[in-house]
């Protein structure tokens, strides 16, 4: 499906050269679940002893495979990764249930596991049944193709997961600590879609570190909260959001078991490089996007309140039309900082397109230019930043302008 | 600058004819605050005694206009109305509260009131101070025009009160009782929109029925609630939302001062007519609107988590997509359920598209016809369906598609 699209503007020049990591093989398949002509099966088989962490959708009607995740990463253990896209196995019913144990219970056959270390993500069409069939004939043959992590099987594993997405998404990073080298890699899809589906987020991240499952799922909530919990596109909210990270331990460094450890803080700043570079290429996949956009909130009364005001902003269809049109019209940021609930004064804002000041203590600023704001505005990496003048919250997100391409992907197309 | 604007094609056939409501005289006036060549000032004059109740905009950075009334709705008196378009006086600072009070006290010194009896709301541009100068010179003159308020006197209001509405917005009711009775019209603008505006909403309603501040102000409170509260076109709150309820009392009939009273809730049931089709109308005139939707959530757990949920199909960028290619892509409704935060439970879900059942109990429906579900998807009046199958919570909302049209207008314009 994604070659229908062209590749969006703000997509990076090349996908990234993704290194191996030790103790994670990949393998992918073109097992015909819905599309043609391309791969919709990606597995990772992981060493022993490779502890997880996980975070996923909020919604309250999530996909069976995010329902199967849940349920099994209280162990912190896993042994493999099966990701089908085509069909997100959401709205399913208990036959979707049933689909999901069917994934885990052929796949652990195939590769002689207990079923409840293999975790799983779908994303693709909802509402109708992963094709049982199908699995039961194509999931045992995955195995045969498993080779070692390296750029080529990333990067095949990244095309694999695929919907919409207009291009691969990958990222790595490198932990020093200790005497010693530990590697992230990660990739994504997600902001590309096929409907019906919704923009489904999936980001899965490897690492050789050896961590305990509760350090690794510490670092994981706290990278995701200032990565992927910090994009938008739309506000829309995927039944199936799954991010999972990975640590094989092959790396056999002291096992990381909190933050006195060393390498806790090495790897987890691994990590955010690896999650924020993830979510910024998803934002710059957004659907119709040609500006990636950086929102700053600064004097907010507490960074949940800055982040509420600068997602506010940026999931405005008013602020993102105005951004598409590069239209320096910031008196709909001063509405967005309105309607966000959160403590704002209006004689104390300010608001800067770019390095011009806009606006100052709730009126237009001195020597504002608009000449000036839409030059910037005219680029495609816009900033824009408010300063709510109240007290020390801060946050900054990313997200991309709202155009006649959004409707055309999701108004005039389903398969 | 309406007139740039192509009249949104679910606009009704014809302004209604409104009757005269005793105790209202109004006036209009071009004053050219913005605009060249239409009126962009609207007085209404309201006999002594007149009671008023009001809601405003929950936005944290209110108009001055806004901040205005406010402060003086306390007394539950009102003597005038002044609504200029063109220019919103919002994020104007002190000098906007400076023109506020100006406004108040020409006028109060024209028609020899006192200035906190004088109500007040702009529309427009934000972000740029209202001309002093010409409210100084323009103001005095309008009260020359005054005229018992008819048929035509409201449609010049409605007009005056106009930005980039695409048609002017009025409804009438009757509320007999006691022998008597009672007459409610009110005038509306909103959803068209003159950039940097923020489809601001303002609603004006007058009856003739005496009524103490107190008990219209119950009134008012259940019946926005019931109307301008359940529609959206994108989610964006404005600056200056502001609804008035004026009772000048010129039936003479006993006076209400609660429900226990003749009147209440015949007074009541015509209010709300009158505000529900106001709000219906402003749905219509929503920005590229191309069909007009109306979404009903039964089986929550209750009114208000029915209200959220509803509101979160409504307000879905995705959902309003695939209306507006009249795709049958219940899929996004699951997901708009699932976000909405309120208590949900995928297996008790039920959907339906017009009066085809398209889920139930978290699966496709048995006989579920997409075709039939796209024919009526194609008409310009669309209902859409959810029990969630928990409760007894219900909620109706009101929406409209997001189209190219959305974008053309917040993209492609602004003066």
């Amino acid at each position: 499906m994604s070659g229908e699209l062209a590749v969006s503007p703000l997509a990076p020049a090349d996908f990234p050269v993704l290194p191996a990591v030790d103790g994670v093989e990949l393998s992918t398949h073109a097992a015909g679940i819905r599309y043609r002509g391309r791969t919709d099966l990606m597995l990772a088989v992981l060493a022993e002893g490779t502890t997880v962490a996980g975070t996923f959708t909020s919604s309250l009607c999530p996909s069976a495979p995010v329902e199967w995740c849940r349920a099994i990463l209280s162990s912190g253990r896993a042994r493999a990764l099966v990701v089908n896209s085509g069909n997100a196995n959401a709205f399913t019913g208990r036959t979707g249930d049933e689909a999901a144990r069917l994934t885990a219970e052929t796949m652990a056959g195939a590769l002689g596991l207990d079923a409840t270390e293999i975790y799983l993500a779908s994303t693709g069409v909802i509402g109708e049944n992963l094709p049982q069939d199908v699995l039961a004939r194509e999931l045992p043959v995955v195995p045969s193709n498993l080779a070692p992590s390296d750029p080529a099987t990333w990067r095949a594993a990244a095309d694999a997961i695929r919907t919409t997405d207009t291009f691969a998404k990958g990222a790595a990073a490198t932990a020093a600590f200790d005497g010693v080298g530990a590697t992230v890699v990660g990739i994504a899809k997600g902001s590309g879609m096929i409907a019906p589906d919704m923009a489904t987020m999936l980001a899965f991240v490897f690492t050789d570190a050896a961590i305990t499952p509760e350090a690794l799922q510490q670092l994981t909530t706290a990278s995701v909260r200032r990565s992927f919990n910090r994009i938008t596109v739309d506000s829309d909210t995927s039944t199936s959001d799954t991010t999972l990270v990975f640590a094989t331990g092959a790396l056999d460094n002291d096992l990381i078991s909190g933050p006195g450890d060393p390498g806790f803080a090495e790897l987890g700043a691994a990590l955010d490089a690896v999650t924020l570079e993830l979510a910024h290429q998803i934002v710059r996949d957004g659907e119709g996007a040609t500006k990636f956009v950086t929102i700053e909130v600064t004097g907010a009364e507490h960074d949940e309140a800055a982040s509420t005001i600068a997602l506010a902003i940026a999931n405005s269809p008013l602020v993102k039309t105005a951004l598409a049109a590069s239209d320096a019209n910031w008196g709909r940021v001063v509405m967005a900082v309105g309607k966000a609930g959160q403590r704002a004064d209006r004689d104390r804002l300010s608001i800067w397109i770019g390095d011009e000041q806009c606006a100052a203590a709730g009126v237009v600023a001195d020597g504002y230019s608009e000449e000036r704001a839409t030059a910037h505005l005219l680029g495609d990496e816009v900033q824009l930043r408010v300063d709510v003048g109240i007290g020390d919250g801060t946050a900054t997100v990313w997200t991309c302008d709202l155009t006649h391409g959004y409707i055309n992907i999701n108004a005039g197309y389903r398969s």
